[in-house]
């Protein structure tokens, strides 16, 4: 499976003739299309170079981490700080973040589906644009304008909707349309939520599998697995954020398609910082069971689609290879299994045959949360 | 529907020939019967008279309210401070709680399913063993020993588990069955968790959509569903406990049962003390969607079976009657509901075909917990 697509193969639209229909031959006389997809995610710096820009812009932030008034002076100054040791956790993963290439990849494959799945709204163009990454919306969004994009799907690449990503990333899409795109040429639907898709359940449950086989059948069915998914400051969770409840639908989903084969646990990782984060700690509880004499555990990295810091750093290096425990593994990632490719398309082709321009769940802004931008980007995507 | 069952016409066995067998024609010549169902519940006082009983054992609880070494003396100083409040609450929803009554109607129609589904583990002989008001687990055993039962199902009433509910019951059963049969002449399965159930959901469902009809047909689909689930401190979140994703499970399910038609989230209610819990809040959650204009609520009791304090009273009376505001109403708890009755024989059903003597997620401790007695009660139960 190559990995070497750029940016521009990915961006680049299929051929298409004088009247902007693709010439592939499965297509109908008239389609609807072309149809945009844009993949949203935050994104991970691609080369060393690149992290400090994307620590800046994630610490600015505001949707993510509310720093106040000073949000971007701090910014600056926490990126500052922090940029030599996660330069050294991407050195350390090989050089830089591989969510563009997974993300490029998706996106290509995904198209290549959906033009078959969907003839009436192809060509389908597949678009990547992250929030703290490039490509960034920006970008994307000239790119679309310049393809000639009329009609967009904003896919959220979070199966798990949260304030602070898929909504940040809605909240940045809708202020970057208001500046390039005044007048509206693009009509956008948004895929929000996806957390208990059966294709998304099945690649999840399927990759376990392939990792369960890794160990003795005596033991197999004792394996604990913990599903990691990446916390939330408890300010954020008692708010209303609904993402702590669609991460456990996704991963009780899984369970059930395993039929309920091993003991298991949601746990959250990624913590930082001194304020209440929603818990169990996935390395506490790693640590623990270990000391229980507990050490047949797999990691199933639950609210990502792609390996990013998390996984190939936090997971791998910081819990699995601290341990010196043979027995602790992690579940492979989404990334371009051929299944979650489908899943992909699928999720994609409901969404065009639904025609709805966004979830039921997408209307109402968390019961606690006060900011005007969810509600104005909420209020910009519903009326499309 | 009546509920003019004495607990004693519960826990009477149905006729019995002189070789133990029922005498219902339908059941086969040699029965493994009879079966003992014990529904595992929390209880409450049914009289006035009782809430000060209630409230101290429920204090006395380290399970469910850590307090250290001197749990017996605060349990009492703060059931004596708490008594008058609470007794008032009882008196205004109707001189007691129905938990009793409900329970052991449940157990009785259950048993009468359970008799024509599963002949072979007939008859059926529904209990209830309630953790902090009568009957209590021991006065149970007692009279299931006396009924001559020596096959029995601990059934946990709390569909998601949680450390401090299904948890407490387990390690009072276990702790009662060592000293009142020690030689464990009562062999014991335990339904520790049936979170999706689809019997469950399904109910759940109905009766959200029978509220749903309250509603003028232009607001239905915008009417907000809030399932409501007691909360957790996060002391106990964060050890891992599995309640919260098991919750959100039943809430996910309940929504893909109802096609996602409506807006929703997951809150938590009945917070006490000045530490830390699990939130978003149910009643903020309430007032601040009032103060933005969503005056169309219903609110979903989730995590309980029956009604009770916490949907009589602080449901119905401190948040819905307090708002005074009309579109604001609760979904009606399970209790008698036929199909809520049929769930509950089918759980047993699958249980007893599927011979396990607990789930595969019971094996599994919390990762943070180091109490000694849920180790051994769960060693206690698994070696059935």
């Amino acid at each position: 499976m190559s990995l070497r697509l750029s940016a521009r193969a990915v961006i680049r639209p299929p051929i298409l003739n004088s009247r902007g229909l693709a010439t592939a031959t499965s297509l109908p006389k008239v389609s609807r299309g072309p149809t945009g997809i844009v993949l949203l995610n935050m994104g991970g710096p691609s080369t060393i170079p690149e992290v400090y820009d994307f620590l800046y812009r994630l610490f600015a932030d505001g949707d993510l981490i509310p720093l106040g008034r000073y949000q971007e002076p701090l910014a600056r100054f926490i990126a500052w700080r922090r940029t030599p040791k996660i330069e050294h956790h991407y050195e350390e993963i090989g050089g830089g973040s591989p969510i563009r290439k997974w993300s490029e990849f998706q996106a290509t494959e995904m198209c290549k589906r959906l033009d078959k799945l969907s003839p009436e709204t192809a060509p389908h163009k597949g678009y990547v644009a992250f929030r703290y990454a490039k490509p960034l919306t920006d970008e994307t969004l000239k790119q679309m304008q310049h393809d000639g994009i009329k009609r967009a799907i904003a896919f959220t690449q979070y199966p798990q909707y949260s304030c602070s990503t898929t909504g940040s990333s809605l909240n940045e899409l809708w202020k970057v349309t208001k500046s390039l795109d005044p007048n509206s040429e693009i009509k956008w639907s948004v895929i929000d939520r996806w957390p208990t898709h059966s294709g998304l359940v099945k690649t999840f449950a399927q990759l376990i599998k392939d990792k369960l086989k890794e160990y003795d059948e005596k033991v197999r069915d004792k394996v604990i697995l913990l599903f990691s998914a990446h916390s939330l400051p408890m300010s954020v969770v008692n708010r209303g954020d609904p993402y702590p409840a669609e991460v456990a639908a996704t991963a009780h989903s899984v369970m059930r398609e395993l039929k309920f084969t091993n003991p298991y646990r949601l746990v959250w990782q990624s913590q930082v910082g001194p304020s209440a984060w929603l818990g169990a700690q996935t390395s506490d509880t790693v640590k623990s069971l270990v000391k229980k004499g507990q050490t047949n555990i797999i990691l199933v990295p639950i609210a990502f689609t792609s390996d990013h810091i998390e996984t190939l750093h936090e997971l791998d290096l910081e819990i699995i290879k601290e341990t010196k425990v043979e027995g602790i593994k992690r579940a492979e990632s989404l990334n371009g299994h051929p299944m979650f490719i489908d899943a992909l398309a699928d999720v994609v082709h409901s969404h065009l045959k639904d025609g709805a321009v966004a979830s039921n769940q997408y209307h109402m802004q968390c019961p606690m949360c006060k900011k005007e931008v969810c509600s104005d980007s909420r209020r910009f995507f519903l009326s499309q």
